[in-house]
């Protein structure tokens, strides 16, 4: 509790973008993030009033951390298992707690306990060797080899077409898991939260936009999708929060497939990118949600604030001699598009690394689609290609 | 500049509300506010990242303030002028400058100014003695006597019903103008924001509602206000801000009088409180505004996000004993009222103390107004009067 007004101290552990947009909504709740930062460079820890510098893998710097938070919770997945769970026997409140947490942590016990409850996920096996991979395929290549724990992003995801491709992804101890190669439609996201109380609130499911394993656009409602199997994956994925006692925001990842049907990808416990969006628009965002779930207070409202929305990460683009800088770009990208809203994470602009988000709200979702791609290209690279999208 | 992503830093002077959430907007454009605060339990001071303690009124507080920051902005009109000269001739960019923020901060120089302009302005006349005052008023008693500085709030403003009862307001030094007591309708405010290139947006005009001086409601857009009026009054206030030179948010706060003539009543040079409904309400808040104002970027579109907005205020009730304390509040306003946005400020809930504010955006005004209404008054005292409500 802070100590003038009483209100509840949240300890995130991680100080990305996701601990930095969950500071914006913690300052309306009239409270203030405490972030657990590897570096007073990180991305929350430039902005956040409250920063602990340590390590998530350091029990001692973990348990130093939650002394003063009401709850402690995780812009990320890395804190290791035997952490969460000495925590919560040293009475500290986790939210989500280990035991659901591992389901966003381990893919293989994922998988296995979604396929107990019955729910949709890909043809998958866990993999050792060569020979145990080629008797899953049987023949039907390519298939999805993925590393058990560990990957985000695209990394520890690999498209393998033959037996001797992924030879080399055996001996390093790295456990594997293989899986079919779902024909896909598209791929959407159900993002829901639930609160120690039980309480659980869905936003409308959106389609997210691959690029290289990495999420680059997010249409929120998901254009063209029949209202009963966006129910069917709203209920779903409440039922998995339910199911797995995840206390927090849980965003489930979906494969659509070629004949409709839905299946699980993956699942995070936090906030995810696929529900930026709902900074502008839903009533309540899935940063101040994520706060109201895990201090068990009552959810708010996930209903649409506006018609549709698109969201376009920024992946900074290489960094040209003589093309101007961030500060430069946000002033041009603000004569050419003042309706759209920019989110900048502070990051040094690496090429590759996501730096931030553009968000363009209304109601014609190709327009707006085709607003915040470009502007997010642009604020990537400084370069316009807008033409290419007239 | 900040020293990783080369993005501007902004200086606030003054640690209130308004700072606060100045500081939730740029986080968004990758920055991180930097704040004068006079105490380290300041509203701003709490959840900003950048802090640093001294006072507004020591110019050498000031400048070791303003060293490093892109520019010099305020959330209160109360740094002397001859400061803000100061430091606007030792380098520093300072926005509003000293010439505009005057008048912010003197009535007597403002209404001069704007009488000169041709803007409508209430009767009025500097007043040193009771034999003046009773000369200005004629015999037409009530009269409005104020302060010609450092009001705010409904601090120094009197209605004064006789000569005799105004004459303790004399002899203290205190310069005082006189001015009618307006037949009103209804007060209004008109807030828009202009940059140094000379870009002005207006946000649609709004209705505040008063008790006691102190705003407690705004409804937006003001309802059934002819739009020839909405739109005169918009212009007026873009008008004012380029004739006073203004960088930043510009609140014109009106009177609408019982004939429908608009008179011009207060300035502020700064987020307002009358634009609180932005942050919801409209596609760019008045706090990105106020930053991208005053760091001359384009500024964002002021258009409405949903059709209609209330907000209320939170002023703290009386502190009862037995009553559910502001984080009980919290819980049990987001379960009666889930669509309801809460902004709370971090300050001890002393009684009569602006803590935060309720916003309720979406279509029907009446409703959304009565919303958020009880919902404020429920987090200020404790109790809730909603019955009286249906």
């Amino acid at each position: 509790m802070h100590k003038t007004t009483g209100l509840p101290v949240v300890g995130m552990v991680g100080g990305g973008q996701l601990a930095r947009m969950t500071h914006q909504a913690a300052i309306a709740l009239g409270q203030s993030l405490r972030v657990l930062a590897s570096s007073p460079e990180d991305s929350a820890a430039l902005v956040a009033h409250d920063v602990v510098l340590g390590s998530h893998t350091s029990y001692e710097d973990l348990a130093a951390f939650a002394a003063g938070c009401d709850v402690v919770t995780f812009d990320h997945e890395h804190v290791p298992t035997e952490h969460l769970r000495a925590l919560a026997a040293a009475g500290h409140t986790v939210q989500p707690g280990a035991d659901a947490l591992l389901h966003a942590q381990d893919k293989q016990v994922m998988r296995s306990r979604l396929g107990a409850l019955g729910v949709p996920v890909p043809r998958w096996a866990p993999v050792g060797s060569v020979d145990e991979l080629a008797e899953f395929a049987g023949g039907a290549w390519p298939v999805v080899v993925k590393a058990v724990r560990g990957g985000y992003d695209g990394r520890g995801v690999w498209v393998v077409s033959s037996a001797g491709e992924a030879a080399e992804l055996f001996g390093t101890g790295t456990p594997l898991l293989v899986e079919e190669l779902v024909p896909l439609r598209r791929e959407l996201a159900a993002v829901v939260a639930r609160s120690p109380f039980g309480q659980g609130a869905a936003w409308p499911v959106v389609q997210t936009v691959q690029s290289g394993g990495i999420c680059v656009e997010v249409l929120a409602p998901a254009p063209e999708l029949d209202p009963a199997v966006a129910e069917e994956a709203e209920r779903l994925a409440l039922r998995i929060a339910g199911e797995l006692g995840v206390v927090g925001v849980l965003a489930v990842e979906l494969f659509e497939r070629t004949d409709g049907a839905l299946l699980v990808n993956e699942l995070a416990m936090r906030p995810h990118n696929s529900a930026h969006w709902t900074i502008e628009g839903a009533r309540t965002s899935q940063f101040e949600q994520h706060l109201r779930a895990v201090l068990d207070y009552p959810l708010g409202s996930t209903e649409l604030a506006v018609p549709a929305v698109a969201m376009a990460n920024v992946l900074a683009g290489p960094d040209t001699e003589g093309l101007p800088g961030l500060d430069e770009r946000v002033h041009h990208l603000s004569a050419r598009w003042p309706h759209l809203k920019i989110h900048l994470y502070g990051k040094q602009p690496r090429p590759g690394r996501k730096i931030g988000h553009v968000t363009a709200a209304g109601r014609d979702l190709p327009a707006l689609r085709r607003d915040a791609t470009a502007a997010a290209a642009y604020l990537a690279t400084g370069v316009s290609d807008e033409v290419t999208h007239q």
